[in-house]
């Protein structure tokens, strides 16, 4: 009574020395997690499945069965009629109980899997990701980012989590959702919440200077999502978009899924070259664009590039999709207006799609984003939420509301501005101290990281993907600039996160990393 | 100095009596929200961009201009340096300041809209959808929902969400977020957080009698979103999927997006007829199935016919995608174990795909749900949670956690439980008072709502489209079968929802329902 029979019964050469009789093979485990019952009811189960009882061949009565495995008669009736209910069993409990006749026999040849089975053709089948995914599956798959570590220095792309002002937060959570009015319960509009989206226009008009009706902002999870959902609405599949090259590396999964074809152009001081474009694919349906502070190089796109790119946009009849991922952070002058304010009022108002995104602002794990559509489209992408099931939890949208509305968010952002321009002058301060003659590491108006360049002594024996390994082994997490390419890097170069780094860290980490570099000769 | 000049300034003939010096049209206005030097810099920028300055013209000094508008030179300095900053002046400010000469002409012919324009061919290109949108962005948005309303009797699929226990909700959320761990705060593992997948997973163990591991449990946002990366990572463009006829009509945008060819399968009193789809699409890559209670009719999946259904799969390779939505509320019998769990142990068990929401069992806002993947496609599910985005946030995932492992889950669903139960022996009572001879109410098991089949005297007369506007013009609020078709509906019927319903009102939405049925002879 102690063998868990389960699934070797009725499969491979009986044990020696134990009668082939299934039901004398059940054991009920007193010391599991899992009622009697429940063990009762899923080894029998097996054993039916298994073809250890054949079709029609009576039980023991529940009352000889209880005595056989010492529990009570209930645990067996309990059992029984759930197998009843679910066809395993006929009859009635009590005036004889069968295993069922209508289980076709040849359904019950489900063989239960077997060691060497594994390295059979079927086990190869639905394990190797070539054979399981799409195609567009395993392209999805293969954009794995190794962007997951720990917090230390310079890894980029992470604002200082530690300073939201939580408590706020679950004050704010707490005062709305005690009480919750049934209105936020509903699944709501797929846009967002409409105290939210008004928090966000007021916000952009304020902060940006970017006019627009509280119905133009769709609520998002994140950027990301915002990018994905409006290329699945405007292109067809094998339509030509224009990326930045180096880019944002989130942008091509959404490519992937929408079977777009991008077209990676080169950016030089004014920022993406609209003149290539022209040449290259002058029938775009879309240009993808971080015009106020380029990611990740930091080129803001001059006006005259603004202007170039929203004609060609008009002329072509093509979208522009303008992710303005890190706006708030700009530690010297104003940003240039954005692509959206620039076009409005003119023709190609109704091309221009801005993107933002809280999770540089707040904190990552957020996830909340949102775009500012032309009035022509605010139908289309709240029906899109809808029809494939993206629009995010409500829950957190009336508190980032009153975020915004009561003036926390604004502190805040002023808060971090000191605290990551302190940081930026700390990093290019230690760099100048600790990676001369390695990295020439320029100071930037915006941004939670800076660029590192490698200086032609360590460029010369170097590439940027190996100065990063190195870095690694030193306990030093950066990232190659050539992660940020499509195709062929056109240079190298590495992103030093500074904003979650306090200033002794930095001091460590730029001290350790020239160490490196210079015991890497 | 009261006239706004803005876009109106260099377009259109000059008013009469009004100069077209475009300087004197400036106008600030101090009842307005918008800092002055905000104004002014939007006004010149709109002047120069517009052509009301030609590139190359000098502008008055900062002294002049402050002096004529009547605003402190500091003002006007602050303006001028943001346009030298974007490149819309040159020189400095104080020894000379010109509109800048670098602005090709060409692309200062940027027209402002102008109010004529909106019915030419360049604005009616910009505003009509079919020209706007992609095949599959119009297929996406076509497939808006008419779901949105008063929850009064008898919309369905709303759970009673002003039972949910907040105050435990709210408190816990304030014990996990007023000084969160930073790995909360980071992005973290696109699959979920592992404490709400260990909770879930030993959820599904308890109560569904589920063995899985919870590295196999991806947290979605709810369970079209699940459905929605599952299909972009499976199928190919043109794979052909079984689907439910009638079904959840949360499928078709997923379906639309992967551009997956549905193949409807009717069903009859076993379920999904898996011979109609033997025969119609042997070779089908997918099949998405709610074999528990299907949605809407609420029939259970015999035993053989989910057999059936595996063996299939197993044979033609394909996938099943087990929709699992409303498990929780079962009130007579216990649930047949889930096609997850007959697969188990076996080689189907690389087939199956469990999908299960927490919209129908918390409140639908909340939006979180999740699958539960074979082994072998854990890492393309979080793989494409993060190409895609579409990861959700972790703001409520230990707070769920939490509520699930400390037993308020359990505690709600059984609460819940009884309350639906109840309602819905009051539905089926009233029914039979007010509704006898018009429809047919009979009791189900299970979910949040009931079939109701309409009565040969009122076939004869209405369908149930019909019924429903009937009904909805004497305040009571059903869904007719027919929008749970793809095509020509086999059967009319309607939806009663009644989980949200209080007792008293499932009494005066029967009789409203009666009297207007019986009046619309």
């Amino acid at each position: 009574m102690t063998a868990r029979p389960a699934s070797a019964l009725g499969a491979g050469p009986p044990l020696p020395g134990r009668r082939r009789t299934p039901l004398l093979s059940l054991a009920l485990d007193r010391g599991s997690a899992t009622a009697l019952q429940q063990q009762l009811y899923d080894q029998l189960r097996e054993v039916i499945l298994a073809g250890g009882l054949a079709p029609g061949s009576r039980l023991p009565s529940s009352r000889a069965l209880a005595a056989e495995l010492g529990c009570s008669r209930n645990t067996v009736v309990t059992a029984f009629d759930q197998l009843l209910s679910e066809g395993y069993l006929e009859g009635q409990a009590g005036s004889g109980t069968f295993v069922s006749r209508v289980l076709p026999e040849d359904l019950l040849g489900l063989a239960p899997a077997r060691p060497g089975q594994k390295e059979g053709k079927a086990a190869r089948e639905t394990t190797d990701p070539k054979t399981l995914l799409s195609a567009r599956g395993q392209a999805l798959t293969a954009l794995r980012r190794r962007r997951h570590g720990p917090e230390r220095a310079f890894l980029p792309g992470i604002p200082e989590t530690m300073e939201f002002p939580f408590d706020i937060w679950t004050r704010l959570h707490s005062r709305l959702w005690r009480h919750p009015s049934a209105s936020l319960l509903r699944l709501g509009t797929p846009a967002g919440l409409q105290t939210l989206r008004e928090a966000i226009a007021r916000y952009l008009a304020t902060f940006r200077g970017m006019t627009c009706d509280w119905r133009q902002v769709i609520v998002t999870t994140g950027a990301q999502q915002a990018l994905d959902m409006m290329i699945q609405l405007l292109l067809e599949p094998g339509d030509r978009v224009w990326i930045e090259e180096p880019g944002y590396p989130g942008i091509r999964g959404p490519l992937i899924a929408a079977a777009a074809d991008p077209v990676p152009l080169p950016l030089d001081g004014e920022g993406l070259m609209v003149s290539q474009g022209r040449r290259r694919a002058p029938s775009a349906r879309a240009a993808i664009v971080t015009p106020t502070h380029h990611y990740p190089l930091g080129t803001t796109m001059s006006l005259a590039r603004r202007l170039e790119l929203l004609e060609w946009a008009r002329e072509a009849g093509a979208w522009i999709l303008e992710d303005d991922y890190d706006s708030e952070y700009r530690y010297a002058g104003r940003p240039l207006a954005s692509l959206w304010s620039l076009a409005a009022g003119r023709e190609e108002a109704a091309r221009v799609i801005y993107v933002g995104s809280f999770s540089k602002v707040l904190f990552p794990s957020i996830r909340i984003g949102y775009l500012v559509v032309p009035e022509s489209l605010i139908d289309a992408a709240s029906a899109a939420q809808s029809a494939l099931g993206t629009q995010p939890t409500a829950v957190l949208q009336p508190v980032l509301a009153a975020f915004i509305e009561e003036g926390h968010f604004a502190t805040h952002v002023r808060r971090m501005r000191r605290l990551y321009a302190a940081r930026q002058a700390a990093l290019v301060a230690a760099a100048e101290r600790h990676l001369a003659g390695l990295l020439e590491v320029p100071a930037d108006d915006a941004g939670l990281h800076l660029m590192a360049w490698l200086a032609p002594e360590l460029a010369a024996r170097l590439d940027d993907r190996a100065v990063t390994e190195t870095a690694a082994e030193a306990g030093v997490a950066i990232s190659p600039l050539s992660d940020y390419f499509m195709g062929k890097p056109d240079r190298q170069g590495l992103l030093l996160g500074y904003a979650a780094v306090p200033e002794d860290e930095i001091e460590i980490g730029a001290r350790r990393l020239g160490e490196a570099l210079r015991a890497s000769r």
